[in-house]
C-alpha cells in the first residue's frame, strides 16, 4: 500500500476509449491497495487548437484571460475521467488547480508553483477516494487562474507528489521509457532501468522531449522518483531518482542526438574583447537562445566565433549577426542548417578519463568530422554533418557497448 | 451614464469576427458612458460537444465532474472575449462563477443562484474595467463547480443585474425580440415595444424559445427590466417590464403556437374518482410532463380522459396508459401526433370579457375544430388539428388587431 500519483499525457486522453484504458489502469492501481491521485493533461492537440482559436483574435494573445482559455483543456480531461471512474462504481474526487489549491506565482502562461496545501486531497484519499487533479494549473495570490507553460502538467504531478509526500511520481507517456539510443535509429537500443536526475536533465536538454525539464529540475530538487512509462503498455519504464553507486560505475548511459538547431559562422572579425559578448546579448534581446558556442583565434589575430541556434530562428539570428559583423569588418559569415548534435552522457564520466578522447577516436574512425564540442562534467556534445547523424548513433552506442 | 448588464447568446459568439463583432458592441456601450458588464454564453453547439463527449463515456453522466465538464464551455468564451477587449486596449476583467462568487445551491446540473456577491465587480467598474462574467455557472458552499442548467446563462444575467442595481439587463438573442405573432407566419407581425413579465412568463411556456423561463421568473420577482434584442442588429427590441397601464388596456399581446405536443385520449373509462390521478401520477413518475389536461364525463357514466405530452414522450406514454387502460377496461385508446397548441396571451384578458369567445368563434368561421381547451387568467389554449396551425396564428393575429 503506497500512495502514487499518476500522470496522463494527452495522447492517452483522446476518445473514449482511451480515457477508458486510462480509468482501467488508475482502478487496477487502486485496487492493489494504493492510494491514487491522477493528474490530467489536456487531450492531445487540445491546447493547440485552444491557442489557435485565441491567434483568431488577437496576434499576440496573453495575459490572465489566455490563461482561463488555455486552463479548460485539462478540466474537460478530468471531468471525462471523473464522469468515467464514478460510472464504473468508484468514488473519486476532481480538482481543478484553485480548488486543491495548487498556488503560484502570477506570471501569466509560465507560472511557478509556489504552494500546494495536500489537506482536501489527503481527506480524501483517507475517504477512499480516487482523486483527480487537473495538471497545468494553479491560481495565484490574487485568485487569478494561471497556467504552468507547456508540459506543466509534469510539473504539476512532481510537486503534487511532493506535496503529499508520494512514493513515486509514475508519468505515463507515449513512449516505453528511456532508451540508451533511439530505437528508431539503434535497433539495439536498451531502455535504462534507472538513470540519475542530472543524467535525465542532459538527456532532457538534449532532444529527450519525454518529460519537462522544470519538472524534472523540480524532482532533484526534492527527490522525488519518477517512473516514466508507457500509457499504452504494462512493462515496467525508466525509474529516475538520486545517484546511486551503481549508476556511477556506468560510463555512458546514452547517446541522443539533435537535428533541431543550425550552426552560424562568424569568418574573421578582429580578435578585440567585447565582440562575442555583443553578437550574443544582440541575440539575447531579440529572445534568440544560443546553444553551442567556439571561438577559436588564428595567429593572424583574426578570430572566428561559431555558435549554434534553433533552426526557427536562422533567419533573423542570420540577420542580426550579419549586421554587426558587417560594422566589425568580418571576412564571412556563414549560416548552416545541415547540422546535428550527438552528445554521450553519463554519471560515470566523472571519475573515468578519456571519455571524450573514445567518442572523437571512434567518429574520426567513421570519417565523421566534427564542427563543434561542447562538454558539461556528464556529457559531451559534438555538432557534425547532418547526415551522419544515424551513423554516429550507432557508433558511439557501440562503441560505449550499450547494447542490450 | 448607467450600469447594464449584456448578456449574449451562444450563436453570437462562434468564430473570431462574431467575437469581434460583440466587442464592438460592447465597447460602444462603454464609450457611451455606461458601465458594462458582459454575461457570456458558450458558443452555440458548445455545449452538446461537451454533453456528447461525455456520453460516450458513461450512459448517464451527472455529478459534480460532469457540472465541471459543462461550465468549460463559458469559460473559453469569456477568455476569447476578455482577450478581444484587452486587444482592442480596453482594460476587461474577466469572472468565473466561483471568482465571483455566485454562490448556489449544491443540485448538480441544476443548481439555482443563492447569492451574488457584487463587491469586486464594482470595484472593477469603479476602476474603469469592463467586466465579464461566465454565464450559466456558480460554486456551491462546498466549492464545487455546478451549472444552473440549459440557457442558464439568462439566469446569471438576469440575478447579475439585480445584484448590481442595474438599470437594464440585456439579452442579446439571435431574433430581434418578442414579435405579436412568429413572422414566418404572419407577415404583418408586429414587434411588441414592452411586456409584462406574466405575459412574457405564458408566451414563454407555450414557445417563445427566446428567454429561459427560470430568468423570466428571477427578473419578475426582483422586477429586474429585461430588454431582448438582436445580437445582429442595432434595433430596439422588446422591453420586459412590470405592469403598467398602458399594458392593462391591450387585450391580447400576442399569439403563439407549439407543434411540440401529441395527444393521448382515453375513451369509455368508468367514471370513478381516481381514475386521472392514477394515469398523472404514473407518467409524473416515468418523468413525462403532462401539459393540457381535458376530462368530460359522458351520459352513459362513462369518462373521456385527453392530455397532451412532447412527442419525444409519446411512445413512453402511450405504452403507460395503455396498461393502466386495459385494467381499467376503458373501450379505446388514441394517440395522436398530429396536433398543434395555439395561445393568445394579453393583460388585457383579465378586465375584458368575451376574449375567449371572440378567438373560438374566430376559429370556428373558418372551419377549424378545436379539440381541446385550456385557460389561464391571462391566456387562452387551444389544441388543433396540426395543419391548420399557420391559418389558425393568422385568423387570430387579424380577429385581436394585432397588424402593425
Amino acid at each position: 500500500m503506497a500512495l502514487v500519483v499518476q500522470k496522463y499525457i494527452g495522447s492517452a486522453l483522446v476518445g473514449a476509449d482511451r480515457i477508458k484504458q486510462v480509468a482501467e489502469r488508475i482502478v487496477a492501481s487502486y485496487n492493489a491497495g494504493n492510494d491514487v491521485v491522477v493528474v490530467a493533461s489536456a487531450m492531445a492537440g487540445e491546447t493547440d487548437r485552444l491557442i489557435a482559436q485565441a491567434r483568431t483574435i488577437s496576434l499576440a494573445p496573453e495575459g490572465r484571460d489566455y490563461d482561463l482559455l488555455l486552463a479548460t483543456g485539462e478540466q474537460v480531461t478530468v471531468g471525462l475521467l471523473g464522469i468515467c471512474l464514478t460510472s464504473m462504481g468508484y468514488q473519486a474526487r476532481s480538482y481543478l488547480g484553485w480548488q486543491v489549491p495548487i498556488t503560484t506565482d502570477a506570471v501569466p502562461a509560465r507560472a511557478s508553483i509556489k504552494q500546494i496545501d495536500p489537506a482536501g486531497i489527503r481527506d480524501d484519499l483517507r475517504r477512499g477516494s480516487i482523486v483527480i487533479v487537473a495538471g497545468f494549473q494553479g491560481i495565484d495570490s490574487r485568485g487569478n487562474v494561471t497556467t504552468l507553460g507547456r508540459g506543466g502538467a509534469d510539473t504539476s504531478a512532481v510537486a503534487l507528489a511532493e506535496a503529499l509526500g508520494a512514493e513515486v511520481c509514475e508519468l505515463y507517456t507515449d513512449v516505453e521509457g528511456v532508451f540508451t539510443a533511439d530505437p528508431a535509429v539503434c535497433r539495439d537500443a536498451r531502455k535504462i532501468a534507472k538513470i540519475s536526475y542530472d543524467e535525465m536533465l542532459e538527456l532532457a536538454g538534449l532532444g529527450e522531449k519525454v518529460i519537462q525539464i522544470r519538472a524534472l529540475e523540480y524532482a532533484k530538487k526534492y527527490q522525488v522518483d519518477i517512473h516514466i512509462r508507457s500509457a499504452f503498455s504494462d512493462s515496467t519504464g525508466t525509474l529516475v531518482t538520486k545517484e546511486d553507486a551503481y549508476m556511477e560505475g556506468v560510463v555512458v548511459s546514452g547517446v541522443v542526438y539533435d537535428k533541431s538547431e543550425a550552426k552560424i559562422a562568424v569568418i574573421g572579425v578582429p580578435d578585440k574583447p567585447g565582440v562575442a559578448a555583443r553578437i550574443l546579448t544582440t541575440l539575447a534581446d531579440a529572445d534568440i537562445s544560443v546553444d553551442m558556442i567556439v571561438q577559436n583565434v588564428s595567429q593572424t589575430g583574426l578570430a572566428d566565433l561559431t555558435f549554434t541556434v534553433a533552426k526557427s530562428d536562422l533567419h533573423q539570428a542570420y540577420g542580426i549577426t550579419g549586421e554587426i559583423t558587417r560594422e566589425l569588418g568580418a571576412q564571412n559569415l556563414i549560416a548552416d542548417e545541415h547540422i546535428s548534435k550527438i552528445s554521450i552522457v553519463g554519471l560515470g564520466m566523472r571519475n573515468h578519463a578519456g571519455v571524450a578522447a573514445r567518442m572523437f577516436t571512434a567518429l574520426a574512425f567513421n570519417n565523421i568530422n566534427i564542427q563543434m564540442i561542447s562538454t558539461s562534467e556528464i556529457k559531451v556534445a559534438v555538432a557534425i554533418d547532418e547526415k551522419y547523424t544515424e551513423l554516429a548513433v550507432r557508433v558511439l552506442h557501440d562503441t560505449f557497448g550499450l547494447a542490450a
